[in-house]
């Protein structure tokens, strides 16, 4: 008992270490984006048998795990991913957890990976998922929706350059019996309209008509949908009930494999750089 | 492929969005202490019928989570888990990436999330877990070796406190028979020495005898263990080959449940807090 | 000679004390403002004999050390200043040294600190400086141009509300033969209009007919301006050399004593907010 | 009074812009070194005729600064100084200003540089100051003694390098008759062991004759110091009042010119790392 009553006097004597805290709170009046990516992936895709250059069952895993992190977390306006990575905006005017930067990260980073783990199974069936995995993140601030907009379409060239170099060296590889140093040496260096020469002259394959998820990457935003509920109410004339149909609009996350480059997007989705506290 | 061409030229064009990531060194020679907590674990605890007042499936789950982290990331020397919490120490000549404080914290976050759920079946059986949980995480740095003991004392005390109350809370809800609030109004303000009389004398139970793992929480530090492997060998007089034993010294995790608030732990462990670049 | 050898080899050894410096550069594509106090100015005022309630020399002593700030240091674009207090506005797209906020900040205050001193007898003549002052800074970053004149405004409104009350109570203290707590009671409390009342009715001032530097501070800002130079050259026609008037347009700082919350002044001064690289 | 009302108002509308403003707290338990170093220095001693290699004059007033700085501000135990720098270091438990990163870099900044101007003339007589000079500033946090002795000795090093290569080069222009890169050529590359060589065989001069203060800098630290003041006192045995002399023991700042990297200085000088909360 006196052991007890000294630790409880200790821990107001130890309280002293919360004052070693730095407050890390995010600049006001700018957007915050976290981007996460996965650790040593390119080894964890090769012990996972992913599909190359693409797997369309780790794409999708990779965007329920993005839809996820939306529906949970409060303030995310738009995610984008692709890859590996992902990356989430919350709003200038949010001030979840006092906009502390270290709870948007490791929220995002957390519920992101417990998700990878929780929806493995969905989408890579009898392939077991041999161990947990990791993804690292950060924290970035952009002032303007002019740099905002620039870093979205920064992340979106960086997939079509990756996409369109990693299909090509897969065709050569794949298709072309080359070895992997061959087809390296091959394309190094080459333009873009290089490798889709090759792709088209060699493999009959037009990029353009690759599926937009591998070559635009994927775009969460909210939408408004409408929904039809049955519902069984009870009334006057009907004592024992009848069902109805019940209409509502209600928010939602929807995934687009669009072009976030241009104005079009933009334009169509206003709302999403309006000041809407 | 005019307009592939465009985007890679564009890449270079937005590549200016990186110069807006902050620099989050951790200051040099302090430890670095990545504490995570459970998020809304309240609720997740009634969601998954928690045992009160521990659940030694889930406690011995984060531990195994912590263990993970452990030996998947680099430089932890000594973690400290109780409850939904837990703490990890970064030695102080860390390099890790750099002593970059997001990768300290997202790397630390990330792999226990997902293994929380990777290992969840192996602790909870039958139990099933019905969405993915999230953990916040935060960063601190102790310049001074005591500065970090007092850290790990107040997370201890804490653990002690709590502990007690909620000893004493469950037996007067569970055997007791007393509602939730009639409970929390009979402790109210209660010292330590009331609480174990009640709980003595009321319900015949010496706190003292309770699980070290509730009352003291979990250490994790790195034990160097002899292993023994069977081996075969050939020689000149045994071209055949012949089994031996060969023996070699590993560094393995292992949890304790001991007191580190006192002096005798870290006498025991002087290799923790030495300088060992 | 050997000591020094062993000095020399040790400098290297020493060096290794850099890596504690932290980073601290200023996000990209914000305004950079460094404003600055006086430290225990109401002593220095009294101890210097300044005049109630505005002290015609200080101010301007203060804008000619503004002036001197903005003239030597690079990329400040406005300077408002106030009582003991100035701001300076670094432009969005500065990167002098590096954007890093320690110089923003130690350059500011120091060359207005030396400045305070070098230039006070063209102000206060006889009076003596008794002691170098001192003056401490600040460093605040604004996403967006709305956020900067909130910022600016702040500042003036400030200015506006202090000189009211000063105006006023000092006129009772000086004229109405109150003592100081007297008067700090007569306008506990009061709104703007009961001080112009008071202003009025009982010492004949009309508030709006106050010198504008007292009521709305200071704003430099820089300004073209033509000048002629007498300049001697030598032509074919005249061997002996001719005097001739030479225009050239200069950019040089200039006090305004205006307002700057209505948009007026923005309006006539577009290329402050402009984004001009 | 319309315009005055809304013009208060307004100061509560404008008021969010102090949220913007980032805390800058140091870290608890470390010790906090302020720098400052002259601005263009270099052209400054030029303009002021500074003698060369050292100018006694600018090497005591900067030190009549430092001591203002460590009179003025609280809780700087020690400082050293050499050519245009000095360093000012508070104590681990400072909690001066609540620790705040800008106050402690503002307020040492400040202080020396308008003492600079203010005291310039009690060095340089008759030599006029043409301008008003500037110094920036940086802090820098080290966790433990040795990290900060380690940061002393390397400024310290630094001065002896620096001392003995301008000393020569000088000795070389000035007696020797080279010219300013026939001298730089000639000791490029050199040895410590060879630049005493050249002073002592071709100048006549052991470079450990030359003044301490030249070769070590100046240390300044607190110091108790025994006074005697002549007080007269009034006693029943002397109505009229007698003499006497009354001695008290006070703290005062005083320069050294003495070897700080060795041990000999802190130890007899043990207060100064010692935990003096």
């Amino acid at each position: 008992v006196q052991a007890q009553r000294h630790k409880t006097m200790a821990k107001t004597k130890f309280e002293y270490v919360r004052q070693f805290e730095a407050d890390d709170t995010c600049l006001q009046n700018c957007w915050v984006v976290v981007r996460l990516d996965g650790r040593n992936f390119h080894k964890f895709a090769n012990l996972h048998d992913f599909r190359k250059p693409n797997d369309e069952r780790a794409l999708r895993l990779m965007t329920r795990c993005a839809l996820t992190v939306m529906e949970e977390l409060n303030d995310i306006v738009i995610a984008y991913g692709q890859s590996d990575e992902y990356s989430f905006v919350f709003k200038k005017t949010s001030n979840w957890f006092k906009r502390r930067a270290s709870k948007f990260m490791s929220h995002v980073v957390s519920q992101f990976s417990s998700s990878f783990v929780f929806y493995w199974k969905d989408y890579f069936k009898d392939q077991a998922l041999l161990f947990p995995p990791g993804f690292d993140g950060r924290v970035i601030l952009y002032p303007s929706n002019q740099n905002l907009r620039d870093y979205l379409s920064w992340r979106q060239a960086d997939c079509h350059i990756n996409n369109l170099y990693n299909t090509t060296f897969w065709a050569l590889v794949q298709q072309g019996g080359l070895s992997n140093s061959e087809a390296e040496e091959k394309l190094k260096g080459s333009l873009a309209g290089e490798k889709n020469d090759i792709l088209f002259l060699e493999f009959n394959v037009n990029y353009n008509n690759e599926p937009e998820m591998y070559r635009k990457g994927t775009v969460l935003i909210w939408h408004k949908v409408d929904e039809s509920i049955d519902k069984k109410i009870i009334t006057p004339d009907a004592p024992e009930g009848k069902n109805v149909v019940v209409k509502r609009t209600r928010k939602k996350v929807l995934p687009f494999h669009v072009d976030i480059i241009g104005d079009k997007f933009w334009e169509e989705h206003s709302e999403i750089l309006a000041d809407n506290s």
